[in-house]
């Protein structure tokens, strides 16, 4: 039936809000009450009578023991069961009880239930949250069922708690921070892809940094007790905005709601504000949870609709690309009808060089001093087409050199020249800036051959290149730029690494629509490169080391790798750039970049993350390597560029 | 020359002793001055001219610059080069410096020492120690090197140092211990194996334990310094006891001395009392260190001679071997020889059957009652024979079974029986205990299934099918098995496993005879079997959690994975075993068994380490499980016996 359709294209898993229920014998009844009349897409239940214990059963009959199954598997369609049933396994399981009797019919009856949810196509199945704070007999074997699982899902359920600084460190034997529960049933499972997460949202919500945490790790469900609802002026049930709010946030992050708990609020008589109750089965009894189901509804419809850019990047979220070689490799045209769209990146260009146009010839100057600028890296004309706009604007006089090496671009480049009617003001160079011997000197230069990490497209050393045709009072668009890095929770992204199996994906950076990741501190600088540069060492090779700070109130939190972004100042004031605290507004070009670690570092909560980045430069190539030093030292990544490189 | 000749066979390379020069252009008379009348066996001397620094050189002539190397390479024959000479890279490098220009200085010359000792063939560079805390850059340097470095192994110089609880805090950024500095590096090379420790023994020694952590490390040198040595009475250096037993210590350890320092004991005209110099060089002036090398021979001399065990184990010292397979596999007739030579094991058996049969039959009932005696695993016989003269001590009459499963056994068993004339006490059944049908219960069951860590080779399943025949109030031989395990530094094994890049050797147990590892807290039992069992309870799956508290002196170490022991008790207090508190003397059937660890774990100095170790059993075989869960949880390591599993 799912919540509604959202403002744009999204169609993602999260539409769909499901029901606990308890035990029934009679499931085609229990769906029949939860979906068609009460507006439910799917039941979480048990499916196993929560009595049976393997020992009692063992004792009485040892041979030929049917399983205290609910009826056969006929009973529903195998797509009414794999569509409509999340199998709940048994809560009363304890594999890390003292109890030997207890932990072996816990370990038979989880495997028991799995196998008959294997059997029935269920597409997932909710675990109970462990006993306790131990964990390692439950993971051993959870781990030892993923090692065989098809297709299947399994959900941990996880409370959504953490105690505050103040009251740690008074039961230090009581769960301070759930988080840490389910990343040692992770890491003892090593971050297998099908284990996952059910947050149990309850009445009292933790801190907004520890909760942001649950955004980088593979939550898959959001568990909403009826306790948590307030009830509104009328009557009706209602979340606090904090509630509303990372409700909304899970929903951004295709997390599943599922409703669980006893109606608190009734309201006798009266119908549902929102009623999609189909007609035939109005008689029926009202769904109990429908108010609750409602207003879930009713969260999910009044989103902010996607917006454009949004809907184009929706399918490329957690993506990840090989960066562009487009020194090595000449870029396709599709790649330079993308890039061209981004009208906001040119606007950006255009305003850098009008001031620069400005600063170089003053008014009086205008009419008899003509500036000469070179577009080195011109593509198929959109820089060239910008500066000529701002000569217009000015009212500058221009003579413009187009330097392009790609020469499927320069053919390109040659129509528009003509089309347009720029004869007598362009001149196309087909040469690599590296090598070009240009006729004369110029005023400005102007380039965009930055990458996602900025300098990681070989902008410096094609500028180093390109310097020689400078005058020495010459400007260079841009004059800066600046890389940036911040440590990220990205378990999806890092189970796709892992899926490689091998050294080299780990040791690359990848180009990406970053979304379901915790940003766990604000991104630092890494490198600047600054054009012209005329000091004496001409060295673009690099080093830094950075300390990262995780708030204290986020408590633990797993490092999976770095998501880098840059800015670059293209001339005094206009700047242009993807860093999360100052992004150029509407702008598309560029994604952020990730850098993977081998193995995630778990920070805990007021410890430093120090981490270290170089940038290499060889005869042929130049590449990054990068390590964590603390709280453990990784090894050093990319050692020599033996995985990842940029060709010269 | 070497130190001398040690008792026994052994040939390490602790027998040569080297010695540190300034820098010398003149190679040959350094060789000359110190080996041949010095009497070391090689020198660690400077390449490279300490005054020389690459932005000085550029800024004079950028071209054709010839590095100031000492003279040419034809100086020395390779052999020369390889044999006698260990290049100590320049001590002024600092890689991890604040300034630019001196940390680029510091890469180029390292990268060029290295590449110049490459071209001659030497085998080893001393690093020198890394300057402070910090060591990142010079660790990815290095690292850079490591990747292409063909047989050189480099030494990372570490001052043998940790500052006692009490001071630390005081000087958070000085180096309280210097293990942690070479934890760091190794981490961010990856274990490398061409990069070992060249520890500095200095006047001032650390606490044992933290010493002791080294033995786990790839030492392969200790710097002595001259100002270690005290005076003796008659005015000679000497070392206190607590650095006798050091270097005695890392002799055993293979590691070579290398003498540091600047003379400080003189004694004019008095010729050594040790002295082994040529005729032919007694002119000339005697080596400045002479002293020290008699002392260090002196020491190397009277060291205990090795015992026959130790020579016979000398080969096998940590190498890995895969533990035996005897229920799925036969055993050869190789095998069996070696074992049957361990006397003390069968005397250990015959004991325990003394003591049964003395109290299953009273001295009145010694000429009525026969007892009847299965030896259920009788191989080629040692444990028949143990009972028959266990019968014969005790004066019982005896019926003896003989149950082998290995017909290649049978045989040799057979003519065994024949030659002995026991034909009409034993009897010989070619069948698997497990299925064999016998023609009466026994009083008492001897076996020996012990694996080296207890019921690895299945003791429990074998004896469980062998129960049947024994009597209600029969006795089993042994009567009780446990396993221990303990946390252990072992970096040579862990790259060893590691050398096979795959997961399989990761998650496998081996058999080896520990040698070159650290030991970081006393062991504890895992499992415990007794026979016969009576139990409701008949499974022989196991789980347990241990906990192991370091001592807080050792300060933090690296636990590369867990060695493994059992205790046997065969009968009342006869017990056999090889767990480290209590073994069983000059026993050698057994060497310890390894379970790895696929990413060692670091533990802080306080902090305890929780692991869990489990033995499951399926329908056709038995494996374990382990993993540690604390301070950082690892994953699961042999989930299902995917990887290591012993076929039933």
């Amino acid at each position: 039936m799912a919540l509604g359709e959202r403002g744009g294209w999204d169609k993602s898993e999260s539409r769909y809000c499901g029901v606990e229920t308890e035990y029934d014998e009679d499931v085609p009844s229990l769906l029949s009450s939860n979906l068609n009349s009460g507006g439910f897409d799917f039941v979480v239940a048990p499916l196993m009578d929560p009595n049976y214990r393997p020992s009692l059963v063992e004792e009485t009959s040892s041979e030929s023991r049917a399983l205290p199954f609910a009826g056969s598997d006929l009973i529903l369609s195998p797509s009414q069961w794999s569509s409509h049933v999340v199998g709940k396994i048994s809560s009363w399981i304890d594999l890390d009880s003292e109890d030997d009797t207890l932990r072996r019919d816990s370990e038979i009856t989880l495997k028991q239930e799995i196998a008959w949810a294997t059997h029935l196509s269920i597409q997932a199945c909710l675990l109970p949250s462990p006993k306790g704070t131990r964990c390692a007999n439950y993971a051993r074997c959870v781990n030892q069922i993923l090692q065989g699982l098809s297709n299947m899902q399994l959900w941990l359920r996880i409370p959504l708690v953490k105690a505050d600084d103040e009251s740690m460190g008074e039961n230090l034997d009581d769960l301070n921070d759930s988080w840490e529960l389910w990343n040692s049933f992770r890491l003892l499972c090593e971050h297998h892809s099908q284990l996952s997460v059910a947050l149990d949202v309850l009445s009292t919500l933790p801190s907004v940094n520890s909760i942001g945490r649950w955004l980088g790790e593979s939550v898959r469900a959001a568990i909403v007790h009826t306790d948590c609802f307030l009830t509104n002026a009328k009557g009706y049930p209602c979340l606090s905005r904090r509630h509303q709010k990372i409700i909304t946030g899970l929903f951004n992050h295709s997390v599943q709601v599922v409703l669980s708990g006893k109606p608190l609020h009734h309201l006798p008589g009266a119908s549902s504000p929102v009623s999609h109750v189909d007609n035939n089965v109005n008689d029926m009894q009202r769904h109990p949870l429908r108010l609750y189901l409602d207003y879930v509804g009713y969260l999910y419809q009044k989103m902010e609709p996607l917006s454009e850019q949004e809907r184009v990047e929706l399918g490329y979220r957690d993506f990840l690309q090989a960066p562009l070689q487009p020194l090595m490799d000449n870029l396709e045209a599709q790649t330079y009808e993308t890039f061209e769209k981004d009208s906001v990146k040119y606007i950006q260009y255009q305003r850098a060089i009008c001031k620069a146009l400005l600063d170089r010839v003053c008014d009086e100057d205008a009419s008899t001093i003509t500036t000469v600028l070179m577009v080195v890296g011109a593509g198929r004309g959109p820089l060239v087409r910008a500066a000529l706009q701002a000569a217009e604007e000015t009212g500058r006089k221009l003579k413009v050199y187009a330097v392009e090496k790609n020469p499927n671009a320069v053919v390109t480049l040659h129509s528009l020249v003509k089309l347009e009617g720029w004869e007598n003001i362009v001149s196309i160079v087909s040469c690599d800036m590296r090598c070009w011997n240009a006729p004369e000197e110029a005023d400005i230069l102007v380039s965009e051959l930055l990458g996602s990490f900025g300098d990681n497209e070989l902008s410096p050393e094609c500028l180093d290149g390109a310097q020689r045709f400078l005058k020495q009072d010459g400007i260079s668009i841009p004059s800066s730029y600046t890389s940036f890095i911040q440590p990220i929770t990205a378990s999806k992204l890092y189970n796709d690494v892992k899926s490689h199996k091998d050294l080299v994906h780990f040791e690359t950076a990848y180009v990406v629509k970053l979304h379901n990741i915790a940003k766990l501190s604000p991104s630092q600088p890494v490198f600047t490169f600054t054009h012209p540069n005329y000091s004496s060492n001409k060295s673009n090779q690099r080093y830094k080391k950075l300390l990262f700070e995780i708030p204290s109130d986020t408590g633990s939190a797993m490092v999976h790798g770095f998501a880098g972004y840059f800015d670059a100042t293209l001339y005094k004031d206009v700047h242009l750039g993807i860093e999360p605290s100052m992004p150029t507004p509407n702008m598309f070009s560029w994604f952020a970049i990730f850098f993977p670690l081998r193995q995630p570092v778990c920070v805990r909560a007021g410890s430093p993350l120090e981490v270290h980045f170089w940038r290499c430069c060889g005869p042929t190539k130049v590449w990054y390597e990068w390590c964590v030093s603390s709280p453990t030292p990784s090894p050093i990544h990319n050692s020599n560029g033996r995985s990842y490189w940029v060709g010269l």
